[in-house]
């Protein structure tokens, strides 16, 4: 497949390079910025960078977005796709109807619309990842396109679900409890022992064994431990107490507690 | 050394090991449970199962304390100790003075004080822990106490640090944001994907990924994403209406999105 990226971030600095790998040919890369684009553009064997969205020109079939989410509309606003393209997003918390809606709005020609959503966390600064082990979700407008993108998923990836709007936005809100807020949780704790000369590093081995512990359990919450667990309270008050100057941690520990203790139900 | 462990339970099941595999002799494991306590010395060499508490006629010269935090000073008005001996122990929560107090008041003998805190967490379900890599922290009322004590923790553990009571009382806290309430938060991400058919297993490449990148990273707060972190107001808002059923949820969702903006400082 001749492929387009529009969006030089995160997703694109992976995503892009797993897909020549698996022997497609990405055309373009396309950013605000012609030195973002530039740089991803340095990973791949014969990609042009460009700044332009009218993409008229283009020998790209599949144009893959991977702008930032808040950035979807505006720059669905201003693409211009050549006939018969496919478009899709990587976006974990916008829905296919959130696309076909930007695109008939306000493009000139209808496109082929989906969704090729990779569940996984991505940064610039790693080497690009290995894909096999991350789940790719998959929705499309049309079977045809469907067909299109499950065979690219499967190419780079053993694990490609199709995924709905309202299931992929479960997906990601459940993602967001349980990476970005446990993340915060692991920045609270450091906070917590730097601000009192001790080491965070004392805390990895029991972090390391704690996640390993809830990803190999049944369910997590059969390995949840701790003072919330066992009804502690002398420790929960001593806990609440030492947070007295720190409102904001207090509010976390309580409703935490609360929810590990089950006492308003979830 | 000779050991007698006082409780049979997750931390004594792999410190009991432990310490015969470093040279030491468990001669005594005592459990309210004849069971509990048949149970660990099945593991051991040479020990004794026991449910008395005075331990008068005990050869052992180290007694270690791995009962709940909440049964220690029940645990410690029975205790009978042969003379110069030395009691620790193992939690995370309770403080020196608290031993030395429960110590003072209820035993007829006064004994040698410390605490031998392993900073991870156990379960009997595993097998028997290599303790390299898992810090002890030491703290002990006399000089001559403390030293044996980190000598022990060194047989064991290439991280043996002196800790007091208030750091130890940070570490613990620390803890129970880093460890217990991760792990709830994974259990709410599991129960949120299977109230919608989805599976749980579908989001753990992302979160191993995730935890990965925070212990790697300089800070954990470096690698934080998501829609807090982006400000990105509307899939906040598309978070919460879902969520509007189950206001436990809502309400850890709410405290964890204004801690990670920093509205309120932490």
């Amino acid at each position: 497949m001749n492929i387009t990226f529009i969006g030089a971030g995160n997703v694109a600095w992976h995503l892009a390079p797993a897909l020549e790998n698996a022997g497609h040919q990405v055309n373009e890369v396309v950013s605000r910025q012609l030195s973002h684009a530039r740089q991803l553009v340095s990973l791949l064997y014969d990609a042009r960078p460009r700044t332009n969205l009218n993409l008229t020109d283009s020998p790209s079939e599949l144009f893959v977005l991977t702008v930032p989410d808040d950035a979807l509309p505006d720059v669905c606003s201003r693409l211009v796709l050549p006939e018969n393209a496919i478009v899709v997003h990587t976006s974990g918390s916008r829905s296919l109807d959130d696309l076909n809606g930007w695109m008939q709005v306000y493009s000139d020609v209808p496109a082929r619309t989906g969704v090729f959503y990779p569940l996984q966390t991505f940064s610039r600064s790693q080497n690009p990842l290995d894909f096999e082990g991350i789940p790719i979700c998959i929705e499309a407008a049309d079977p045809d396109t469907e067909a299109k993108l499950v065979t690219l998923g499967q190419e780079i990836s053993s694990i490609v679900y199709l995924v709905n709007s309202a299931e992929r936005r479960i997906l990601h809100l459940s993602a967001v409890f349980a990476c970005n807020f446990t993340n915060h949780l692991l920045a609270v704790a450091q906070n917590l022992t730097e601000a009192h000369d001790l080491e965070f590093d004392l805390l990895k081995p029991l972090i390391r064994e704690t996640f390993r512990k809830a990803l190999l359990a049944p369910n997590p919450a059969d390995v949840q431990t701790g003072p919330a667990r066992r009804g502690d309270q002398k420790t929960i008050n001593t806990h609440l107490q030492m947070l007295a100057d720190q409102p904001r941690l207090m509010e976390i520990y309580e409703v935490m507690t609360e929810s590990i203790r089950g006492k308003r139900g979830r």
